[in-house]
Order: C-alpha cells, then sequence, then structure tokens
C-alpha cells in the first residue's frame, strides 16, 4: 500500500514537518516542501499549524504567493491570519489580490484592524478599498472587481492597442474579452469587444467600433437581480453603474456562480442547526459552542412546548403504557416526512418555479403525496403494533395517528418555507425548528386523544 | 397595491391568458405577451402549462428561442418537454444549444427517445453527440462544450483573423479569449492568446505566437479535479484531451462552478431526504411519493429498532411515568447536537480542511464541544424536571441523561460522514438515519438505565 499516490501526498502534507522546518529556521526547505505540496495540500497543511507559525508562513511564502494562498482558504481562516499579521505585511500580500477578494478579507476583519491595514495601501488604493467594503456581500458592488479596461469614447484603435502592449503585465490577470467605454463624466457609453478591435482600422475612434448602448446593472442590484441576468444574457461579465450613472467596476459571472454556491452551502448549514452558516473547528471552542447552543437552546424550549402535551395526557400514557414506545417514532417520522416537503419547497423557490404566494397550489401537492405516505407508513406501523400487542385497537390508534400527522407534516413543510420567505424570515434556519414543533404537538395530540377515547379497547 | 410592478409581473405572468391565447390560435398575441415576460417568468409560466400544451409552445416560440428557454428551465423539465416534442422538431432546437446543454438534456431521456432525436441531426452532429453523452455528467468529458477555436499550428496569423471575420457569426457564442492550436494528429501543442494575436506581424505561423506546452485536462477526469485546477489557476478555461491525446473539448470555469453549486444543492436535498436530490411537485404524484417512501421506510424500520430499547424497559417506564414526557424531547434534541456536528464534517470535508482519516481529530474536537452544550442542555432540562415534579432524582435522571447523549450523538454525528466518504457512500444522504438511530438508541438506553438504577427514589 506504501507506494500509493495517496500515501505520498499524505507524507508531503505533515503540517508537523512543515512547522519542524519553520522553527529550526530553514528557510529554503520549508520552500522546497511548499513546492511540492498543490494549493489543496496547502490549504490543508496551513489550518493545522498553530495561530503564531501561520502568519510566519505567510511572510515567509512572499506576498505573491502568500496572496494566492489567501485567496483559497476559507474565509475565516484567512482573516484571522490577516489579523495576526503586522499591517504593513498584510497590506502588501492584499495588494496582490483582486478587488472583490480584498474587500472580501478586509470586511471580516474589526475595524482597528482593517483602518490599520488600509493605512499602509497607496492613497487611491485606500479610498477604493473603503468604498469597497461598504457594499454588503450580495449586492453587485460586494461582487464585482475594479480591474477591467476602460477607454475614453474618442480614443483611437491604435492607442488601445498599444495599451494593451505596453501594460501586458498590470493587465496580466484581467479578463479581457471586453473593454468598457466611457464618456468625459466617467458614463458607460459603450462596449467593446477585442475581436471587434482585432478586425478594425488602426485610425477609428472607438465610438465607431464599440457596441453602444449596453446593458449594465446598478451598484446596489441585489445577488438574485445577478443570477437573473447571467441566466438570461450569455455574458461572461456585466458592467456595473453607481448612483451617478459612472462605471464603478464589473462583475463576473464566476463570482455570481461562487456567490449562488456558497448560499447553497449555508442554506445546508443552516437548516442543520449552524447559525450564520460557518463553523470550522480549527475555530475557538467557546466560540463553536456558543453558536451551537443559540439554536438549540430555542430548539429545547419548543421541545419542552411539544412534551408539555404528553404531559397533559398521563393518566391515558399510563393506563396504556405501550403508547410511550410509540410517541418517538411517530414524532421522527412526521419530521421526517415534514422536512421532505421542506427541502421541496426550498428547491422550488431556489429555481423560481413556485411564487411565496402560492401556498394554496404547494399544500395541494403534498396533501396528496401525504395520504398515500401516510397510508403506507401507518399500515406499516399499525400492523407491527397489532402483532406485537395482539390488539388491532393499538394497531388503529397509532397506525391512524401516524397516518394523519403526515399530511399534517407534509403540508406544513411544504408551507412553512413559503411563508418564511413572505415575511421575510430566512426559511433554511427556521423552517425545521418550526415544522418538528407543531408536527410533534400534532402528533402527540392525535394518538393520546385517538386512545383516550377508546381506552377501554386498549387494556 | 394595483401599481405595484409585483402586480403587473403577476399578471404578465399568468399561465392561463397564455394558455387561453394557444387554444384561441392567437401566435401573435402569444408572442407578444412572451416578449413582456423575463426567462423567469417564462420558466414559471412553462411549468404551469399542462404538459400537452408545454410541446406546442416550444413549437410556436420558434427554435431559436425555444433553445434559450430550454436552458433556463429545471433539468427534468426540460427532458419532459422533449419528450412530447416530435423528433424532428426537437432535434431543430437541439442544434441550437451548446453542446454540454445539449448532452444534458439528451442524457435524461430513454434511450428509444433520444435516438429518434440523435437521427435527425446531421451525421457530423449525431456523431458528437453519441460520443458526449457517454460521459458521466461529473467529468472533464460531461462538463466540456465542443464549441472552441482551434488552428493548425501551421496557419498564419492573418488567416486566423480572416476566418474570425468570416465566421463572426458561428463563434458569436464562442468563448473566444483563447483558441487551441492542433499539430496533423490533433493533438494539443500550444494556446493562442487572443491579445497576442492583436499585437504580432501578420505573417508570422501561429508556433511563433503560442504559448507552448499547454496545460490540460483528462476527459474522464473528475469534478473534485477540476474544481482543484479552476482553484489553482486563474484561466477561464482548460482543453480537454481524449485517450489517444487529442483535443476534443473546452471545459470553462462557468460550467465547473455550475456543477459545484448543483452538487451543493443535492446534498441539502439529499440530507434532507430527497433521494436523488431531485423533485418538482409538476412531476408526477405516484413518483414523488415512491421516492419519498423509499426513504421513509428505511427510517421507519430504524425508528422501530430504536424504540425496541423502551419497549425493553417497559417496567421502569411503568413506574415513572413522567419519563414518558422526556423521552422525545431527549431524543428530537441529541438529533439536532448531532446533525450540527454532521453539517460542520460535511462543510470541512467540501473546504478540504479535514481529510476522511482524521476521525480522532474530529472526535476530539467535538468531545469538547458535547461537553459544555451538554452540561448547558441538561442542566436546562434537569430543573424544569425538577420544578415540574418537585423531585430532585428525576432531574438528575434526565439532566444526566441528555449531558452524556449529547456528548455521545456530537462525536458519532462528527464522525459518521468521515466514514461514510472513506467507505464511499454519499454521506449527505446516510449520516442522518445513522445519526439518529444510534442516538435515539443510546439515549433510550441512559435514561432507562439511570432510571431504574435508582427506581426507589424517583417514586
Amino acid at each position: 500500500m506504501e507506494e500509493q499516490p495517496g500515501g505520498v501526498v499524505d507524507e508531503v502534507c505533515d503540517p508537523r514537518e512543515l512547522l519542524e522546518l519553520m522553527r529550526a529556521g530553514d528557510q529554503g526547505a520549508v520552500l522546497a516542501v511548499l513546492d511540492r505540496m498543490g494549493t489543496a495540500d496547502e490549504v490543508l497543511a496551513f489550518s493545522r499549524l498553530p495561530e503564531d507559525a501561520r502568519g510566519e508562513l505567510l511572510l515567509l511564502m512572499g506576498p505573491e504567493r502568500a496572496a494566492d494562498l489567501i485567496q483559497a482558504l476559507p474565509e475565516p481562516l484567512a482573516s484571522d491570519a490577516f489579523e495576526a499579521l503586522e499591517p504593513a505585511d498584510a497590506a502588501r500580500i492584499l495588494e496582490r489580490m483582486p478587488s472583490n477578494e480584498q474587500a472580501d478579507v478586509i470586511g471580516e476583519l474589526d475595524d482597528d484592524d482593517a483602518g490599520a491595514i488600509i493605512g499602509h495601501l497607496s492613497e487611491e488604493d485606500a479610498h477604493e478599498m473603503r468604498r469597497l467594503v461598504a457594499y454588503p456581500d450580495d449586492v453587485a458592488g460586494g461582487l464585482m472587481v475594479t480591474e477591467y479596461l476602460s477607454y475614453a469614447v474618442n480614443a483611437r484603435v491604435a492607442e488601445v492597442i498599444e495599451d494593451l502592449g505596453t501594460n501586458a503585465e498590470e493587465y496580466a490577470h484581467y479578463d479581457i474579452q471586453y473593454a468598457y467605454v466611457t464618456d468625459e463624466h466617467g458614463g458607460l457609453v459603450g462596449v467593446l469587444r477585442m475581436r471587434d478591435l482585432l478586425l478594425a482600422p488602426r485610425n477609428k475612434p472607438l465610438r465607431d467600433v464599440m457596441i453602444p448602448s449596453p446593458v449594465s446593472v446598478g451598484d446596489h442590484d441585489p445577488l438574485e437581480r445577478l443570477v437573473r441576468f447571467f441566466d438570461e444574457n450569455r455574458f461572461f461579465g456585466v458592467p456595473v453603474l453607481d448612483d451617478t450613472g459612472a462605471l464603478c467596476g464589473v462583475v463576473h459571472r464566476v463570482a455570481v456562480e461562487t456567490a449562488v454556491a456558497e448560499h447553497g452551502d449555508r442554506m445546508y448549514l443552516s437548516a442543520q442547526g449552524i447559525v450564520g452558516g460557518e463553523e470550522l473547528r480549527s475555530m475557538p471552542l467557546l466560540l463553536r459552542a456558543r453558536r451551537r447552543l443559540s439554536w438549540l437552546s430555542v430548539n429545547i424550549v419548543l421541545n419542552m412546548v411539544a412534551a408539555s402535551v404528553i404531559a397533559m395526557h398521563q393518566d391515558t400514557l399510563e393506563a396504556v403504557i405501550a403508547l410511550a414506545v410509540f410517541l418517538p417514532i411517530i414524532s421522527d417520522m412526521s419530521g421526517c416526512s415534514g422536512n421532505q416537503a421542506v427541502a421541496v419547497s426550498m428547491r422550488e423557490l431556489t429555481l423560481g418555479v413556485v411564487r411565496p404566494t402560492e401556498i394554496a397550489r404547494t399544500v395541494l401537492a403534498e396533501v396528496s403525496v401525504g395520504l398515500i405516505n401516510g397510508l403506507v407508513l401507518g399500515l406499516l406501523l399499525g400492523v407491527v403494533a397489532l402483532v406485537w400487542k395482539g390488539n388491532p385497537y393499538l394497531g388503529m390508534v397509532v397506525g391512524g395517528a401516524l397516518m394523519l400527522n403526515t399530511v399534517v407534516a407534509v403540508v406544513i413543510g411544504g408551507a412553512v418555507p413559503l411563508v418564511l420567505k413572505r415575511a421575510k424570515v430566512d426559511p433554511a434556519i427556521a423552517a425545521g425548528p418550526i415544522l418538528t414543533t407543531v408536527t410533534d404537538m400534532c402528533g402527540f395530540f392525535i394518538v393520546l386523544t385517538f386512545a383516550s377515547s377508546m381506552l377501554s379497547r386498549l387494556t
């Protein structure tokens, strides 16, 4: 097994080796180890270093390489690393990152740290950074880059071609599929396709080569609008205008896709009770415990409310103790069925095939599934109860209760995300607890009321 | 309220209006309604039409516009629509879509339908389609497009520029940031940047302008490798080589980002018990019920296994009926805590900051959080039990059980995704049921064993 490539990667990636070399001050050996790693291995090794060694490693890598690593790190790790660096060193790394990634990292820092780092940038860069950090993450201004080509409308083709050649190094990381053409006030008047530039006579002014009246988005347009824009247009990027109509950045399709992927991950994490959608086990213990508890403590109160329904029917339970075995089953299965309906509603909302107002339509589609699945599951549980205790009435009570409560669960599960969406509450985090509380109360009530109504036949 | 933009959109989007106009045969009016809609509204309206009207609408739109709509539809809706069309009509729409989207739709059809449609393509297109459909969705071959520019290594700059001008219309939807340069056997020998073409003397051969020995991926390389590739490189696309080393397509960064976003959505849906990660309420009722049941039926069996622990301790429960109130609370809360740990492990696996082998490390990080959260939740539940029944021993039993079982739940929840990943089972769908079954059994066992050991003090 030792020859497997996996084994080799594991060895290369051992953070202890890296740490030992760093402690020994053997800079050449550290760089040699890094050279053998891909970015993914670097991320893993970096995340395992003690906090004080992380800043040291970044310095050792040099600003260019450190900038690449920072961009590959999960956001909380990246900002922690920046906080540990001297502001001047952090600024040197920052300068080598694209503007939207700069703003993401700086935006995560507290104001003092951010201010100190920004203080080490050139006046122009500092001004731009303050402007970018002010945008929320999920609007065009927060997703745009300020690295783009723009030329004056009166410039000639030859001047553009000369500029491209002269500044080739600066433009190396730009997306130069398009350049933007502006008037004397910075207003966007056209888009220039590089292919058109290729084919144009060199002395023509840009106004004769550009595509006039280009589409654009506003700097405060939300992510949702950008998703729609790129769904409806095949462009790789869209220019962003500020309130005054001046060109201030470009949002690339890739940035929007990445933001959507992160949104999907956050949805999953929120649904599982990770508030804020972010936790890494390298974070401080008390922070992790506190964040998880904030969700758990709401849930335990809701659970007690639901269990109070059982407490109110203790006499029934005392008479038919077998019911206690079925209560957790009914609670858990109704939760499962309801969560499936929640997931489908979330999916349909994301895909735009249901509107938050269409609650009746959703409920109707769920009732039918709930009836079928409830019938199957209820029969199964009823037969098990009958066989176990030899009492058909017990089977009827628990099977009937599960059937009825499955319908309740899918109806509530299907409707709750739509209702929360309309109320502008994040359905991912809130739908689960609401669902389980209501279906538990309902399930306990149904089974215990059924049972007490035919108590003489159950005992 | 009538003036709100929302109201207008709702009205524009009413599928009944569209259906009436179609039934009346008023083609001009239908197109006028469509003209007022954005793509998102078209998708919503389309999904609401009766199945037989959907094909009719696509024909009415014309192939160019129908192709745009098909690409915006959720995949199951798109393939249903294709099945309903005459193969010749479907082929006409298909021809207007990019090759990777063509393959996605055709790949969803059953073999007969797919064969009939492919039969109407030109021989060359049909050959290419059969080749593309054979790739799984999540390898380079399944994500690549075959619309790219390639030129022979001996061609001159002037020829390329002339070709770009002559075929401008065909290339309109291509990403022409790069062109690929091949030898006489189709082997990839270089990449040509359009900006370099711009600045090159017109009579130079491409071999003097291109970047030689370009990076590439293999057609069977998995999504994971592509994600790493684009993490580590800033390119917007990467050329794909087949087994013989011949250039066969280009994977764009956007296609990889989209595939990752879909993977995140599937993870969320799977975790909520939507097997296969796809359900829309427009699908047939029995299909929806059957798919959901496949997961529910496994769960109900697991639930019964867990509940058998209660059944084995019925005498204890009979003696202290109040315990029945706490069993569902302990079951649900342990599930919540465990699911948080599952979510963090899934997240860390996705981000690459934990390896599937690092179970000890994960367990250690969870035990500490479990102890803190278990202590807080256990104390809370214990005090409630004490206040309710005035019996400190009852508080000790249920509080202690919840504390202990919280630790069990986070340890299992943290470890299970890693174990499943190593066993090559999808952790998203399987982790939840395994977690809840084990923690339920464990929780019921702990509370009922504690209780029976101090039965005299509880009654």
